[in-house]
């Protein structure tokens, strides 16, 4: 039985269904149990757990099933922070960078993250939970993530991929491109690069496009941006975690009034 | 022969032997190696990377070897990021707080880190290479971390390790009063503070007190800081990676000219 059940269970994350996904820790499921886009498919939570966690939200689609940390583990990927819930969703509609781009029309400004071989779920997921704190409206990256890669990056992100899409592309370049034709200033994090991000004009939409660690920006990119600015620090070192030089650049933008 | 050298191999790592670690990744490597104040016990290199790596520095102590993954893996944490490359390195020298004051005395100004119940590796790791890139002079925390974990920080910190002392302290809220005494302007990251970063006024020495995700700082350590401020997003959440937070925080800082 015991074996069964956790065989069972191991399958949604063997067969990979691109149309749901694991999402676990608390501010993650609770988030996506609270969003309309999402249908929850099973709630798995820790019996002994039970009554010490805040509470699940009151209006989702399955009855939360009490189970042990085997049997929790097993639909997981090895070594997740579970915090003792996971919920088996469904995975979020499909976003268009054009979408964003007609949404952005309306608003009086705009920020977009592009990613360029960003890969690693963890600095994605935080770099989106950073994108929902200060304001970002979209995160984009040319990068199809299988569900369980998915699952760390909703996990990384607390709730932040139920609030700021993750956008996927199939060609950088071109969706700067798209995002150029829609008025966004197009801003280049490289830490070669002469200017500094604090001394850049803001117009009312702007994309900072960032490239993964070590690598940076592969050179179709670079060029493509409006503009290629570094972050200044003072200290014995040059190169920044990707997800922490984001965190920077947003709040830095942020404090630039729009020209 | 071979399982046998792996067991050997592995003794480091179940050992905890606190005056030796496993350093591994490229950058943590090359800036241990090239760190005065640590000897190297042994080098090992994946032999199917020989050649294809940035060189390691040409003075060490002793001969690289090159191995398997397995053997490589096998000295190494579940899962580690190695790149091909790891060394068994002796410790730091311990460096208490008083030291660390001491050494700001002399400086025009100076930037401490101070972490309050922070855990997670990555995120202490990330932190002490936000310092090395923006001028933090040392990060304090009060956690007696395994060699083992050690190794996981040093990863993230990509050799920020060897330039900011990570000052392991037994009572945060004692060590923020020997601060205090030092000359400096104790700051809190606070989500439900009033006042935000950019306003405050910034003395020549400052710590930037940060607690972990979710619970925050605790209320001894919180009443203990001079100024609690908060970081102001714009977006629909309100609570950031807890190094991303610290790398605005440093970066926010580092704008204010000294008061």
């Amino acid at each position: 039985m015991a074996g069964g059940r956790s065989r069972r269970r191991k399958s949604p994350r063997a067969s990979g269904n691109p149309e749901e996904l694991w999402i676990y820790g608390r501010h993650a499921v609770n988030a996506a149990l609270k969003n309309s886009n999402r249908m929850a498919k099973r709630v798995l939570f820790l019996r002994d757990n039970l009554g010490k966690d805040e509470p699940l939200p009151l209006e989702i689609d399955v009855k939360p099933e009490p189970v042990s940390r085997d049997q929790l583990e097993n639909v997981l990927p090895l070594g997740a922070v579970h915090q003792g819930i996971a919920a088996l969703m469904s995975a979020l509609p499909t976003i268009a960078i054009e979408d964003i781009c007609g949404n952005a029309k309306i608003l009086p400004n705009a920020l977009i993250i592009v990613l360029d071989r960003v890969s690693d779920p963890q600095n994605i997921g935080s770099i989106i939970r950073s994108a929902a704190v200060l304001g970002a409206m979209a995160v984009i990256l040319q990068y199809r993530n299988a569900p369980q890669i998915t699952g760390v990056i909703a996990k990384a992100a607390s709730g932040g991929i139920e609030r700021v899409p993750l956008v996927r592309v199939t060609n950088l370049s071109r969706a700067i491109d798209t995002l150029k034709k829609s008025k966004f200033w197009c801003i280049g994090l490289d830490s070669e690069a002469k200017g500094s991000i604090q001394q850049v004009k803001r117009p009312s939409h702007t994309a900072l496009v960032l490239g993964a660690e070590g690598v940076g920006l592969r050179r179709l990119v670079r060029e493509n941006c409006d503009e290629l600015v570094r972050i200044e620090g003072s200290g014995a070192m040059t190169s920044l975690n990707v997800s922490n030089a984001a965190a920077i650049a947003l709040y830095a933008l942020r404090q630039i009034p729009n020209s």
